[in-house]
């Protein structure tokens, strides 16, 4: 049971975002930026930051979700688990095992990121604003991760819902779901 | 020296923000609403949760910014000081000692937050809504150590700075700054 009163229909995430809208909006704004604003780096590839970073915190929420969502993006259920695996033999380019190391640093603390890590993301071809987007992501998705399980939020065990929401997160981004959008709601038990 | 080419007379935390300001904006945006908005913790309390968490990560910039910030809002020098040191010897309310031991975990691990740990905020008087804020702010400032830590941010020494920024901070908050405010600029060496 969540540690305060959100809408039951809503669990995860979506109960703690309409529980303060006013909060919510720019933790929504800044999400739809970084994820699904202009980048060199693809959707598919920022979600996988997302789904590692969720990974290594334990959050099976956010892991589910954004692991759902990489998929759909990637076109192939099978990258994302291979990224959270093992890194260094899953099938991505190696600035994205590059910049993937130094999103896993920074998931167990900023200061692990050493000069070596950023030295191999450079010879790898990535540009400081990629990795200034890794690590702000990475920091984004420990900021959601601790919300949502420092708060209790309830996390469904139906592979469905996070289907849903992955079609929702891809289709629609980030942005508060406009009235008379219901796919998702219909979805949740 | 940064991983990343950065303003060099902007440390810490101000040189990321004017380093990407549209990915600035709804962060500054989340801290005034979550730090400087209305709310019945005070701005002081709301300070100490900063505080204890960049504390927790080992983040000496923010420490040192909120440390001094929360000192400048409480009127004293040694309350920050015992909280980071104990909060249950520590000369604050037995409702704030709760929630600042919620922030603490959530530091850690959102996953680290019992039920007992919040039955504890709730006897001694914590709402709903400052339990989520509590939670919210500790996972924000989870977010700023990563990224000023992450991408090995200046860390100035001299108290001098600390003392600028605790000052802007608490008199003109989280937004940006506005053109012909050079108090800070003039105060970074």
């Amino acid at each position: 049971m969540p540690h305060i009163q959100v809408e039951q229909h809503l669990p995860g995430i979506t109960g703690l975002l309409e529980y303060r809208k006013d909060s919510a909006a720019p933790i929504r704004e800044l999400t739809q930026l970084l994820l699904r604003g202009p980048s060199s780096l693809t959707q598919g590839e920022r979600e996988l930051i997302a789904s590692i970073v969720s990974y290594g915190n334990g959050c099976k929420f956010c892991t589910s979700a954004h692991t759902a969502a990489a998929n759909v993006l990637l076109g192939d259920n099978t990258t994302t688990q291979c990224v959270i695996t093992d890194i260094d033999t899953a099938p991505v380019s190696e600035k994205m095992k590059s910049l993937l190391h130094i999103a896993s640093l920074v998931q167990k603390s900023g200061k692990l990121v050493s000069e070596e890590a950023i030295a191999k993301a450079k010879n790898t071809g990535a540009t400081d604003m990629e990795i200034h987007d890794t690590v702000l992501i990475a920091a984004l998705f420990c900021l959601y991760n601790k919300y949502v399980d420092g708060l209790g939020a309830a996390t469904p065990t139906d592979p469905e819902f996070y289907t849903a929401l992955a079609d929702r997160i891809v289709h629609h981004g980030y942005t508060r779901l406009p009235q008379g959008y219901n796919h998702l709601k219909n979805t949740v038990k």
